[in-house]
C-alpha cells in the first residue's frame, strides 16, 4: 500500500496491477476493502455520509468488507434472514440473526482483518419488512481490534483454494448501531421511522455489472496463463516416438494435444476480447443511464450475468485441461496450474451462482422472443432471435466468417425458441406460470449458453473487422477466430444440426477444417502465448517459464520442499520404527536382508 | 495393521475396507507397499526370490514401493533412461541417473517412508540394452532409516492432492545392488552376463489391467459419495421461490437441479456395473491365459486402457459438478467434495495418462475395423464394427433398451470408420505411416470413448435383464439405465445424428424423454443414494450427513477451524495495527469514527 503511494498509482487498474505483481498467487486480504467496501460507500452513502466514510476508507484507517450471503442463504437475496430494527427511542438499529441458517458465513476477511463490514439485512421499521438494505457496522474495536460485545464472529475453516482470504461467519445478538449507518442514498428511514422508497431499484444494477464485467476478465486472465503454461511446457517436453526410431516428440507435435490446447489459446483470446467488448458497452449504457435513459440496462444487465457464468464455467474446464495435457508434473503445485484453478473456480459460484446467472438471462430472453413474436422491435444484441429459421446454411469450404457468425446466430435463435415453445405448450398443458418455467428450465440454460457464445464469436469478428491490424497478425488472429468459432460447433454438433441447418458436406468440411486449423496455428502457438506478455514471476510456475529450463526448475523446486528440512521424517521414528520392531519380534523374521 | 490382523482379515478385499474405513480421506502411505509391491514380487520374482522378498514385505520389516516414472519420462515406457549395468566381475549391476530427466519423480512414499524400491530401468549388459526391467533396491538403512550412500532422496513438494503420501525423487550414482536383485521369473542375466529373454511380453499386461479395474472402480467410488453428498443436501438446501410468495423450495425440485446430477447418479451406477463387469471378463480371461490361451488378451487390454479413461475423466468432470451444485459451501472442506476430486484427479495422469491410454484401444480399434473389412470374425466385444451402417434407428416413443443399444452401436462402429477411413485417407495422401496415425488421432479419441460409452450402456442393459432383481427395483434401475443412455445421446447428439440415423421426430423424443426421466427419478433419489451404503464417517461431509443436519454441522466445523483459536490473528499485531497507526498519523485522520 504505502509503495503505490511512494510510486504515485492513482487509477484502481494500475493499483491492481502493481497488488497482482506482488502477490500473484494468494489473494490480497485487502481485496475487497479496495474493491467492494469502499467503492459501495461511495456509491450508495448519502454525500454526507461519503464525505466522512470514504477518507477513512481509503486511508485504511477503517477496513471493511461486505456481508452479504447466510449460512442457509445465498445467491437469492430476498431469502436473507439477518434482521435490522429500527427503534425510534434510541434511534439505533437492532441488527439480529434470529436462526442458525441467518449466520452470515462466507464474507471475506470478516474472520480475522476487518474492523467493519457492510451488512446486508432485511430492514424493519414501524413492524414491517422493507427488504434488505445494507448498514455499516462496526465489529471489532478500533483501539485493539477485540471483538464488539454482541457479535461472535470467526473463521469458516479450510477451503478449496482461497488459502489468503479469512472467510468469516458473524452472529449478531440484537447488536445496536446508529441509525445513521444505514446507507440512505437512495432508501432512508426517516427519525420517526419513516420508510422512504428508492426511486428506481435498478440503479444499483451497476455495481453488479461492473463486477461481471471483471470476473469474465478474471476468466481470461486465469484460462490464458493456464495455457501459457501449458503450451510452453508442450514444446519442452517430449514423449513417444512420432516416428519409430526417432527422437521423442514435442508433445505440442501430438494431434490430440494440439486439440486440447489451440481450442483453448483461441478461447483465451475471444473473452479477453469478449471482456473489453462489454466494458465498453458498460461505459456506453451507464453514461446513457446517468442520463436518466434505463432503457438499455436489462439487455446489458442479461449479458454480465450470461457471460459471467458462460466464461467461467469454460475457463474452469479449460484449466484443467491444460493442468492435465502436463501430465504427471501438472498435477504438482510447481506447475503452478492447481492454485489457478482454486481460485477462478469459486467465481463460478460467488457473485451470483451460474445456473441462477443463466436463468437470469434466460428470462430475458424469454421476454425478448415474445416481443419480437409481436413484432416489437429488439436491442441490438437480440435482433437475432427474430432471424428466419427456415434459411439454410450457406457455409463452404473456407468458413467464412459471415457463414460461422451466421451458424451461431441460427442456433441461438433456434434454441431460444425451442425453451419458449416448451414454456408455452407447458402453460397450455394447464401448469402454473411457475411450473411451466421450472420444467424448461434445462433447454433454457442451453439456449443461453448459445447467446452467450454468439455474442464471443460476432464479437471476435467484428473486432478483426474493425481494428485496424498488420496483416500478418491479422491473419493469424483470424486462425484463431476461425478456430474459436469452427471449434465450437464441431463440439456442440447436435445443436447446430438438428434441424438440418448444416448438410452432411457442410458438416464434413467443420470437420476437417477444425485439424486443418491445428496445423495452421501450431508455428504460432509459443508467440501467441508469449504475447500475452506475463513475467514467470506472475506465472509462478516451473513448466511455463519463458526460459524452458523445466527440469531444472523442477528438481529446485522438490529439494525446497520443507519435508527435505531432514532426512529422516519423526514419523519412521513414531510410528514406522515402532511397527517393525514389533511386528519383526512377533513374527520372528530375521533383520537381515 | 495390527488391528487387521487382530481382527483376522484374510482377503485383500476386507483389508482395503478397512483401510478405508480407518483413514477415509487421506491415502495410506502403505497403499503401494501392498498393492503394488509386494504382488508384483509376488508375480514377478522367481520361485526363490518370492520365498526370501514376500515374507518380508508381508510383515512390513521390508517396506517398499515402486519406482517407474522419471522427471522427463511417464507413461512412455521405453523411454525411461535410468540404467542397470550388470557388471559381471562383482555379480552387481550398477543403477545410474546419467541425466537430470533421468531422476525419478514421483513414487509414492520414496521420500519418506520406505526402506526398499522396485526400480525400473534400461538393462545393459555386454554393452547392449535389453530394455526396462524391475529390479529390487534397498535404498535405506534398514537400522536408523538413513539413506544409503550412491542415492539422494528427497520429497517433491507440494500437490494438488494426496496429501498423505510423500511422493519423491531418487538420483542414483553408479549404486550397486546384487545381480539376484533383478526380478528373474521371465528374464534373466546369468552370472557370464548372458541376457535370457522373456517368453511372452504380453504376461506382465495381467496386473497392469487388474489394476486398471480397479481405477474404474475408484471412479465409481468417488463419483458415487460426490453424488451421495450433493444429493442430499439438495433435498435438504432451500433457495429461492418455486412458486411466487411461497416457501423457498428445496433445490431439487429445480429440473436444472436435477439434470446435473440425475445423470451422475445414473453413472454412479453404470460405473459400478462396468467395474463388475470388466472384473468378470478379467477373471475369464486370466483363467484361459494361465491355460496358455492368450487370444483374449488384446481385447480385455485394449477395454481396460478405454474404460480407465473414459470412467475417470467422466468421474472428475461429474464430481466437480456435484460440488458446484451445493452453491458456495461446496467449496469448503466441509463439504467433502474438494478432497474427493482432488485425490481421483490424479488418475486421469497415473497409471498411464488417458490420452495415450484411449490412443492404445484406438490402435486395437483399427486393427480388428481392417480384419472387419477382410471378412475375418471379430472378438465379442468388437462385433459391432461389422454393423451395417445404413440402417437407420427403430426408436420410439419408450426408447427401448433394444434401440438405445443399438444407437449407441451405430454410433461407435461410424466413428471408428471415420476415424479408420481418415488414416487411411491420409497414407493415400503419401503420408507417412506415424504421421497418417497422428493426423487421425482427434477422431480416434472421439470413436474411442464411443466404444467405452457403448460397452457401458449395453452392460447396464445386460445387466437388468440377466440379473433377478425384485420388480419396484428392477424398474427403478430400468429408468437409471434409460436416463444414463438417453443423457449420453443427448448430450453428443451430433455424434449420433452426423449421418441421418435419427430423424427429427427421434431427436425429439430423445429431448423429451431426458426431462421426463427427472420426474420419474426425483422421488427415489434420496433412496437411491442412500442404497449405496456410506457411512457418515467415511463421506466426512457437512452437507452429504444422514440425518440431514447440515447447518449445524457447518457451524461446528467452522468453529473448530484452527484459526478459531485465537480472537486476535498476529496479523493484526504484525501488520494490520502498524500500517493503521503509520497512514492514520500521515493523513491526520482521526481515530474516532
Amino acid at each position: 500500500m504505502d509503495r503505490m503511494e511512494e510510486l504515485g498509482f492513482r487509477s484502481e487498474t494500475d493499483r491492481q496491477i502493481f497488488r497482482e505483481a506482488a502477490a500473484p498467487v494468494e489473494l490480497s486480504p485487502f481485496g475487497l476493502h479496495s474493491g467492494m467496501f469502499v467503492p459501495t460507500l461511495e456509491r450508495q452513502g448519502t454525500p454526507e455520509q461519503s464525505r466522512k466514510w470514504v477518507p477513512l476508507g481509503k486511508s485504511f484507517k477503517m477496513i471493511g468488507t461486505y456481508a452479504q450471503t447466510e449460512l442457509g442463504h445465498g445467491t437469492f437475496i430476498r431469502g436473507l434472514e439477518t434482521t435490522a430494527t429500527f427503534d425510534p427511542e434510541t434511534q439505533e438499529f437492532i441488527l439480529d440473526s434470529p436462526t442458525l441458517s441467518s449466520i452470515k458465513y462466507w464474507p471475506g476477511n470478516v474472520a480475522k482483518t476487518v474492523n467493519h463490514c457492510l451488512v446486508m439485512a432485511q430492514l424493519y421499521t414501524q413492524g414491517k419488512c422493507h427488504g434488505t438494505h445494507l448498514f455499516l457496522v462496526q465489529v471489532r474495536n478500533m483501539e485493539d481490534h477485540t471483538i464488539m460485545p454482541g457479535l461472535e464472529i470467526g473463521d469458516i475453516g479450510p477451503k478449496l483454494g482461497f488459502d489468503g482470504v479469512d472467510n468469516g461467519f458473524m452472529r449478531f445478538n440484537k447488536y445496536r448501531i446508529p441509525r445513521m449507518n444505514m446507507l440512505m442514498r437512495y432508501a432512508k428511514v426517516l427519525e420517526n421511522g419513516d420508510y422512504i422508497k428508492p426511486k428506481n431499484a435498478k440503479l444499483t444494477y451497476g455495481a453488479m455489472v461492473m463486477i461481471r464485467v471483471f470476473i469474465v476478465m478474471d476468466a481470461f486472465k486465469t484460462l490464458s496463463r493456464a495455457a501459457v503454461i501449458a503450451v510452453r511446457y508442450s514444446a519442452v517436453r517430449r514423449q513417444s516416438e512420432l516416428r519409430p526410431g526417432g527422437e521423442e516428440a514435442q508433445v505440442m507435435d501430438y494431434q490430440t494435444q494440439q486439440y486440447k490446447l489451440f481450442p483453448l489459446l483461441a478461447t483465451s483470446y475471444a473473452f479477453l476480447l469478449a471482456a473489453e467488448g462489454m466494458s465498453q458497452i458498460y461505459a456506453k449504457i451507464s453514461s446513457d443511464i446517468e442520463r436518466g435513459n434505463l432503457e438499455d440496462m436489462p439487455q446489458l444487465h442479461a449479458l454480465a450475468c450470461g457471460l459471467k457464468a458462460f466464461c467461467t464455467w469454460v475457463a474452469c474446464e479449460g484449466i484443467e485441461v491444460c493442468r492435465m495435457s502436463c501430465g504427471g508434473h501438472g498435477y504438482s503445485h510447481a506447475s503452478g496450474i492447481p492454485k489457478i484453478y482454486a481460485n477462478i473456480v469459486g467465481a463460478c459460484t460467488y457473485e451470483g451462482e451460474n445456473t441462477v446467472m443463466m436463468l437470469q438471462t434466460a428470462r430475458y430472453l424469454s421476454k425478448c422472443y415474445i416481443r419480437g413474436q409481436r413484432g416489437e422491435s429488439l436491442p441490438e444484441l437480440i435482433q437475432y432471435l427474430t432471424t428466419d429459421l427456415n434459411v439454410k446454411s450457406t457455409l463452404g469450404e473456407d468458413c467464412s466468417f459471415e457463414s460461422l457468425v451466421a451458424a451461431y446466430s441460427h442456433r441461438a435463435a433456434r434454441m431460444v425458441a425451442v425453451a419458449c415453445k416448451l414454456q408455452q405448450t407447458n402453460k397450455k398443458k394447464g401448469m402454473a406460470g411457475h411450473d411451466a418455467w421450472n420444467k424448461s428450465t434445462v433447454p433454457f440454460i442451453a439456449a443461453t449458453k448459445a447467446h452467450c457464445h454468439l455474442f464471443i464469436v460476432r464479437n471476435f469478428v467484428t473486432i478483426l473487422s474493425q481494428k485496424k491490424i498488420d496483416p500478418a497478425t491479422h491473419n493469424v488472429l483470424s486462425q484463431l477466430c476461425t478456430l474459436y468459432a469452427v471449434y465450437g460447433i464441431v463440439e456442440n454438433m447436435g445443436e447446430f444440426m438438428q434441424d438440418g441447418y448444416f448438410n452432411q458436406d457442410q458438416v464434413s468440411i467443420l470437420n476437417r477444417k477444425v485439424l486443418a486449423l491445428l496445423e495452421d496455428i501450431r508455428p504460432n502457438a509459443v508467440a501467441l502465448v508469449d504475447a500475452f506478455d506475463y513475467p514467470d514471476h506472475l506465472l509462478q510456475s516451473c513448466l511455463g517459464r519463458y526460459d524452458g529450463q523445466v527440469y531444472e526448475a523442477l528438481y529446485e523446486y522438490s529439494k525446497s520442499s520443507p519435508l527435505n528440512n531432514t532426512d529422516i521424517h519423526s514419523s519412521y521414528y513414531n510410528y514406522i520404527r515402532p511397527m517393525m520392531q514389533k511386528r519383526s519380534e512377533s513374527k520372528n523374521i530375521s533383520a537381515k536382508l
